[in-house]
């Protein structure tokens, strides 16, 4: 097995919540728990070190990063000044129409939650959420900030892991990715702007009160 | 000699430009150029890798990236949504004394120019423009986004060794940088994001033009 692969499984296994935040394992654990060998895990193991995802402890094993408040401002932070920035530019350009799908599913999303609000249509929310998110990067087609991109949405994701997203926050938050949307699309550029950092403050502050709860 | 000495050792001589954009090495060679054992360079190239600045193909050897305009375009862009950011939230917050000592610097460097510009003044003024950008950054305290910079400014120091600072950029970039900080200190703070994106927009573009001299 290559390290890729067993990147790809360790990171699996991470966001499926199956190694949670705060725990220790031996590389030997960890090889059974995800089923691979040792030589590529302790590859990936380092890549994932880098990523700030994990840490390796000499003589006793790696521990699963703890979502604390440092490791949700931090990551939202880079959040904001990636996905913002992107969004400038994004609205320099013109508007791609990938948005109006988006927005319509959103919609669709919000219909739906007026009949009953299921772990099925919270999946659907944060699909279509994550796909929102990672447009505005990958609309400017730029290899490297979409890799960077990817590295602090693996931690966002690390943390609506481990803090639920809640059937209260699904409609507000369509409504809030569909203002940005909406006021892009009006040439509201500044309210655009406006609208994602409000958005990103929101969720913020939502997973830092829900950090009791770890 | 572990990974982080040989990734350390790689980087002194890619930016010494000991090892140019555009060149093909064997690992062995890579071995006897750079004075380390293969084991940890095979390690290192790894990360290298993922930073972007190397290719590794396959039976052939270790690509060092070419430098050319969608490698400056891509670096830029990213500098400036996470610069920018970082510059927002210092305003937001308040001014760090630090800063008054890199416009000292500044005004000293532009002081010693008017007598003669040789390679020593050259060196302490990319120096201290290093120290500046590098210091919008780590005065939010965000280790991960510190990182995520330093990847950045790595690509930033390849296009700079490989495309010279000339003697006619000197005052008008210290000048540039001082715009910056006296925006910034005379609560001037759109004008102060302003200044720091058309001195972006003015390195890059210097760098784009130069690009026919690779």
């Amino acid at each position: 097995m290559l390290k890729s692969e067993a990147y790809k499984k360790f990171k699996k296994f991470l966001f499926n919540g199956e190694l949670r935040p705060g725990q220790m394992f031996s590389q030997r654990e960890l090889c059974e728990i995800i089923g691979i060998s040792i030589a590529p895990l302790r590859d990936a193991l380092h890549e994932i070190q880098n990523e700030g995802l994990i840490e390796l402890i000499p003589n006793r094993g790696v521990k699963i990063i703890l979502v604390n408040d440092k490791f949700v401002i931090e990551s939202f932070q880079i959040r904001k000044f990636l996905e913002v920035g992107a969004l400038r530019e994004i609205i320099k350009k013109k508007i791609p129409d990938v948005f109006i799908e988006i927005k319509q599913e959103m919609n669709d999303i919000k219909k739906s939650s007026e009949v009953c609000i299921d772990s099925q249509l919270l999946k659907r929310a944060l699909e279509i959420d994550e796909f929102f998110h990672k447009n505005l990067i990958s609309n400017l087609n730029n290899s490297l900030l979409l890799n960077l991109h990817e590295k602090v949405y693996d931690r966002v994701k690390l943390i609506k892991k481990n803090i639920r997203y809640t059937s209260e926050r699904l409609v507000p938050a369509m409504n809030e990715h569909i203002k940005i949307i909406e006021d892009m699309n009006g040439g509201q550029k500044d309210n655009s702007i406006l609208s994602l950092e409000l958005h990103l403050r929101i969720a913020e502050n939502n997973f830092l009160i829900g950090d009791q709860e770890l």
